[in-house]
């Protein structure tokens, strides 16, 4: 009788959210510090100071009408301008606060770019490993979502399966650099090779392909030599989907924008689009009091210190322990290969030391698992010993 | 090529949105303090000083992680505790935490409980006049919207017309009381009246209809007398759509909420819809600050005198000029026959004056002016004598 997809969406609860809870129940029965919950990728480090010093000042000053009121649905006009233009300055596109859609974070950034671009029928493609909410966005679209492989070392595109599959009905290709779960970032040849082949096949088609950069985890790399291409410098039709939740640790808070390269194929109908999909699906406008602190606080990132040494600490524990693991530039996951063919089995052996991990099947990679060190680091160097054990029972 | 339906949403400005610019175009031409822009539901009174003392408290007291971070999609626990015990309190139906989802405003609880509910063919029914982004909110869950007339001296529902359009495909019938823009509240037997239908009409195609009202004007009523029923008291099948934006003048921050009655058939499912259709709009989990900042407040209200001193001195004003109004219970709105068949030539004529009107056909009710009255009294004050002019021209 009520929409049963939607129920079966809101009853089934994510593998990572049952992890999460059997981890709280563990916690009670043996005590929290036997618990070793790698499930969740919840920022651990604070808000920057900033964060909560740009809040106080903002309601401290603001008449309340201006500041707790209606934006623009599109956004307040300051905050826009502010941020197109640290855009430029930092990664050297032009773009202007005309060219910026504000949201409520990644997951909104993404629903309302599928449902600007795509009509019944078109499809998106991404990259395993990928976040599976991909899935259920696009389909609010009504698109589908063709899920191609990587390579399985360096967790690149397989950019032979992808110029198999772009076809006519291909409205758009979605990456997400940092990567969850990877932890892999994209780098300079691989944006060249992909949005070579992008420009290929959008004149072949004679229709762009748009690339679609969910970029949540933009800030957080960890090595100097790592750099995150700006999509857009390498590719007229791109959109880029932004949130502060994990650069600034507020996911919470929901704030974020779209971008709409201003070079785009119908630059302003696609703007345009997007105002209408953040209307139909009922946005309005983005938090309001969150869309100034993001504009405050744009470029700034929480102590990211933390998830280096996490990641260093982690990398290096489990390399030593004989485990083969994706070196992570980037985000606060790494995936590592489970020590066994069949991951569900390897995870269930890993819970009897109380570690707990996520299935790669989960992200579109049977055979390996995701570890989240978004974590206190004590938590790091108490459960190594542990991997180590685990390692030990597979003769590693 | 990109989804024309969204181009042509996010490309065509609202009517009242074109006035707005119009408004403020105009005040830049002749001086601001003599254009009377009575177009947009825009909160002029302050939040209540609670929202801001909330805000920093919280942000004060709380650790960022905790504070900053997710809650749980359907709302952090203690918050939806709190307002549940409050709705019980306030209105004598049982309630609890487990029944409230959490949302980013009226808009999200909207489009949120359509997509829940609705499969693709199913009907949703209102009532003219009413807000037209009814119509943009129920085309995103696949179902069509049927408007049926009001009475036109009451404004309230014509329950012949609804009595012969409630078919087996009625999945809902959709209320806003107090009525944006009519400002009528459904008092104790009209709830009756809807609710025995209902009942009627469920029991004869053995399939629930659900009773939606949308209660973002909730609080805001100016008589002693006024009295909003609580639907859930009425009906079980009662799905109630509620925002803060109005109550506590802070429609920018976005947060509200979805109860669903305890008592509806399947009540379990048609939540786990409602968290379903949540997650497939992008929502993840309604503003955190604002979450408990809502729950700190709830049950308060900015400070109502005005607009009930700006309902009287408006009303009794017009009156006396010779215009036929609807007294308007609550909201801030006024609706007022056009004293010509053609409302947009009146709206036109009262322009001359630098009256700025909304034509009623836009909440479809040809013939009618809605006028905001959420302005500064001075504004309504120095307006009186401008419409006794814009009378006269009619012979009033």
């Amino acid at each position: 009788m009520i929409n049963e997809k939607m129920y079966q969406l809101g009853s089934k609860r994510s593998t990572i959210r049952e992890i999460f809870e059997y981890a709280k129940t563990r916690a009670a029965e043996i005590g929290a510090d036997k618990v070793f919950d790698f499930s969740i990728g919840n920022p651990s480090v604070p808000a920057p100071k900033q964060v909560n010093d740009s809040i106080l000042r903002i309601v401290n000053e603001m008449p309340s009408v201006a500041l707790h009121g209606y934006t623009s649905a599109q956004g307040d006009k300051t905050v826009r301008d502010t941020i197109a233009a640290n855009y430029t300055r930092r990664f050297g596109v032009p773009l202007c606060g005309d060219d910026l859609y504000m949201t409520c974070g990644a997951a909104a950034s993404l629903t309302i770019t599928f449902k600007a671009l795509a009509n019944v029928g078109d499809e998106f493609i991404t990259f395993a490993p990928f976040f599976p909410e991909y899935g259920v966005f696009v389909a609010t679209s009504g698109a589908t979502l063709t899920v191609l492989k990587s390579d399985s070392k360096t967790m690149q595109p397989d950019f032979e399966a992808l110029e198999q599959a772009i076809s006519p009905k291909t409205k758009g290709v979605l990456i997400n650099s940092p990567n969850n779960p990877s932890g892999v970032v994209y780098g300079v040849e691989t944006m060249r090779r992909l949005t070579d082949l992008l420009k290929q096949k959008s004149a072949e088609y004679g229709a762009p392909i748009y690339l679609i950069s969910d970029e949540p985890y933009r800030e957080l790399v960890y090595d100097k030599e790592t750099i995150v291409p700006c999509p857009m410098a390498y590719y007229d039709n791109t959109i880029v989907c932004y949130s502060y939740s994990k650069s600034l640790s507020m996911p919470g808070e929901r704030i974020g924008y779209v971008a709409v390269n201003p070079k785009a194929a119908d630059a302003k109908a696609v703007y345009a689009a997007v105002c209408g999909a953040g209307r139909a699906l009922g946005f309005v406008c983005a938090p309001a009091l969150f869309q100034r602190v993001a504009a405050e606080c744009d470029g700034l990132t929480a102590d990211l210190s933390v998830y280096k040494r996490n990641r260093d600490l982690l990398y290096n524990g489990l390399t030593e322990c004989g485990f083969t693991c994706v070196y992570p530039d980037g985000a606060f996951y790494l995936f590592m290969k489970a020590a066994e063919e069949d991951a569900a089995a390897f995870c269930e052996r890993a819970k009897k030391y109380e570690l707990l991990l996520v299935n790669g099947a989960d992200f579109g990679a049977p055979g390996w698992v995701r570890i989240a060190y978004c974590v206190q680091t004590d938590l790091i160097e108490r459960a190594l010993p542990l991997f180590k054990e685990l390692a030990k029972e597979y003769n590693l």
